[in-house]
């Protein structure tokens, strides 16, 4: 898309419909589109659902042999083409040879994750040292922040966002009172503005710089899940280090949906989920990172044989032999089940890189965005409506939580409504979307660059003026 | 197997032989062992790997279109027939549900797991809320420590065995440091007596007596990985309560082999994995128990969303509403491609139960004992050859370290060797048998009562003879 470099997504579109002679929200300018992409052919390595097989649709009102509209990648990413064979491959190992499956074949079980750790690394630029894949995402922060977070009297507390992601919020709450602190002190919650939805930058940095000498952790995530918010990652771990805290964050919604330099940006540690934009399945395997400076340093609190180094780990001594860096801070032996998905899914990122789906992505949600302004911006009807019919309901009316900025969100944006978001939300399901509500009253719409297309977000926005119409009807 | 109810195995072998009108050592006894047990048909729940596919396969030594002689459960217990099935399901619905798959079909990802936690503790003698399933062994083992450990300066160690299994002293160290204790002062190590191999009840329990007042928590295997001794759990753990003691297990070598009533011996929490004896494949779901008595008193150190009641636990409040007992202690949603395996292998072991495996097991490790016995006891050169000839090569001896008392262990023997136990182990290995070396000096050999017969307990015996005359040859 190099033609288009430099242009908003917004001017893109224009630009597109005006080349083919069209409108701005004709089909046309998302085929147009979508011929351009050169990405468009990843969209094959994944399996998507076709609308009949989605349990809510309702094939009196759409066809049931169309893929559907999946949006809901930032939930639970779509299944890789090559998940299957590589899980039969393992399970033929299994009931072939049993126990020799741990050293033998492509994937020896006693290491497997460590052959696809570089990969993971490359998506979220760290080096491969610096990445380990273990355990579930809430338990790789515990055991993170049980090495980083060291209250003092002086520096006791932990700067994360007052409406953080419920499992960060008790972890971090947990952590404080583990080491015998009162939450109710020693939790710094950044709130929005009244009356904004997201946090500004130069407010987390104005409370880093005013209180930065009492917080030892600042641990938020890197794009918000109920907003959307790209936080400004370098900036803000700049502004922690300038006070001497240390920074990390759960990049659960970032990682594979953003560009990420956790190495460049000095990132002390984060951790991140893999079935979100990382497609590896419900559950799958998660990931931790820490920083190449700290490690000789920190040192896992709780050490378990895997922390061992690879070579003696099986001689058996109990001393301990401790991998430098996050390596030491692996305990368990990893589920070869869950490696199988994520090395399909990992392979599919290496084919590009974060770059290349980045530029798409902005282009691709911009799309989105632009299209829910045209339709449903909420100064639309005084604008376009001079004389309006008092009898006819009013048009319902979109509101975008999430930053305008691209630079500060991901592929997901987050709608709220004018009219009953339940509502909305059955009728788009009976439609063949699939996407996400989230209490109290947002829906989570992600176009993700790896396999959605440009015509997907057009039939969103299709589906979704029914959707509206039929909820608003009601 | 009624009819030999009451009778030591060696007696049952006896009384067979005779009443066949064979040797001891004959096929035939342990075709008619097969044929009278109950349990045989259970094998076929289980993929068999043939001797051709075992990578150490000689095939000029033996046939490579029979079974293995899987012996190698101790490990990584065989695959269930029903995995591949169970997962293909869970996969279908990821391809065409995608995100759906959470609440749709008979594995709703979102609570899957707790839908096969009965089954699950039906094994080791719990109640359905005693039991979670989730991450890895080692990580619950630190999960389940840092509630229970909790040091003051008159009760500051954790009694453990001196030759633990390196993850769990790594585990038990590094909650003491955590704790600001000194693993030197702390960690209580029990050795078995000078020139024994394996601990005496009489000798823990006199140290619980003359130390416990000291102990916080006893920390001990159920089944000694190295040795095979079965601990005294009831014993134990009563014990250590009359000292005020909590008192914990590792059962990853005696859930699935051994009868566990957890919860009626009162024993405060255990924890183990499932890939031995419960068959669920490397890295398999671990499992987590905290006894009904602490259901309100205990509180899990961290926390996470998997913690809060399921009823609420997506209304993202911040609040935590925190599950009482084991439940709380969640932090991660668990992976469905975990689930499928051990739900296949928890319904094989929910056709039976502990009780009538127990039973089988006893006969079929005491049957193994008893050919090694026979064959291999150090003593038998005085015995039986009293002129020996000096120009032969002595027979080589094998010497069980595991207790004799069937009471007192599982299905694992231990061997040591009168000949060099790595050429031992390779010839074994080159015969089409699988069982394991485990450093410095041991061979594992576990028949499990689910899958293994008594035929392959004889073939066993059969290649040993082959493998220890190679190796003495060499
Ligand atoms: C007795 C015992 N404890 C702990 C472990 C460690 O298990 P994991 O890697 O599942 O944490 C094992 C593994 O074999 C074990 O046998
Ligand atoms: C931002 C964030 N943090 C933490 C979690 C918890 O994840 P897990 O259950 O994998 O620990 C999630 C899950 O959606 C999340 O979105």
């Amino acid at each position: 898309m190099h033609r288009f470099a430099g242009l908003s997504p917004g001017a893109v579109v224009e630009e597109v419909a005006a080349s083919l002679g069209c409108g701005v929200t004709a089909a046309a300018v998302a085929e147009f589109l979508d011929e351009q992409d050169e990405l468009r052919c990843l969209r094959g390595q994944f399996l998507l659902p076709k609308v009949a097989d989605l349990p809510p649709s309702d094939l009196s009102l759409v066809d049931g042999e169309e893929d559907c509209v999946y949006m809901v990648g930032n939930s639970l990413g779509l299944q890789p083409r090559n998940t299957q064979r590589y899980l039969q491959e393992e399970l033929d190992k299994w009931a072939k040879t049993g126990v020799h499956g741990h050293t033998e074949g492509s994937r020896p079980w006693a290491w497997a994750e460590n052959n696809i750790e570089e990969l993971m690394a490359n998506i979220v630029g760290a080096e491969e040292e610096e990445v380990a894949l273990m355990n579930g995402l809430t338990v790789n922060l515990h055991l993170l922040m049980l090495s980083f977070y060291q209250p003092t009297t002086e520096r006791h507390k932990i700067l994360l966002e007052d409406k953080a992601f419920p499992s960060d919020h008790y972890a971090a709450e947990s952590q404080v009172v583990l080491r015998g602190f009162d939450p109710q002190q020693s939790l710094l919650l950044l709130k929005p503005r009244q009356g904004e939805d997201t946090l500004r930058t130069e407010d987390i940095l104005s409370v880093l710089e005013e209180e930065g000498d009492s917080v030892a952790v600042v641990m938020l995530s890197g794009v918000q899940y109920y907003t959307g918010q790209l936080f400004d990652i370098p900036a803000i771990t700049a502004a922690g280090h300038r006070k001497g805290c240390l920074v990390g964050f759960d990049l659960a919604h970032a990682a594979g949906n953003v560009e990420l330099r956790l190495h460049d940006w000095g990132v002390d540690f984060a951790c991140w989920c893999s079935y979100k934009y990382i497609n590896s399945g419900a559950g799958g395997l998660a990931a931790a990172f820490i920083h190449q400076k700290h490690k000789h340093s920190i040192k896992p609190a709780l050490m378990g044989w895997w922390g061992h180094r690879l070579e003696t780990r099986f001689s058996m001594s109990n001393e301990m032999d401790l991998q430098p860096g996050v390596n030491g801070f692996r305990l368990s032996n990893q589920p070869i089940l869950l490696v199988c998905p994520l090395q399909a899914s990992l392979e599919v990122f290496n084919m590009t890189n974060m770059q290349a789906l980045r530029s798409k992505s902005v282009l691709l949600t911009g799309y989105l965005e632009y299209l829910i302004q045209h339709y449903y911006s909420p100064d639309r009807d005084q604008d376009q409506d001079q004389d309006p019919d008092p009898d006819r309901p009013p048009r319902p009316h979109v509101r975008i939580l999430t930053p305008r900025d691209p630079k500060q969100r991901g592929c997901q944006l987050s709608l709220c409504f004018s009219v009953p978001i339940k509502r909305v939300f059955q009728e788009l399901e009976r439609r063949g979307v699939a996407c996400d509500m989230r209490e109290p009253s947002v829906l989570r719409v992600a176009p993700v660059p790896l396999y959605n297309s440009f015509t997907d977000v057009h039939r969103f926005i299709q589906r979704l003026e029914a959707a509206l119409s039929a909820a608003a009807d009601q």
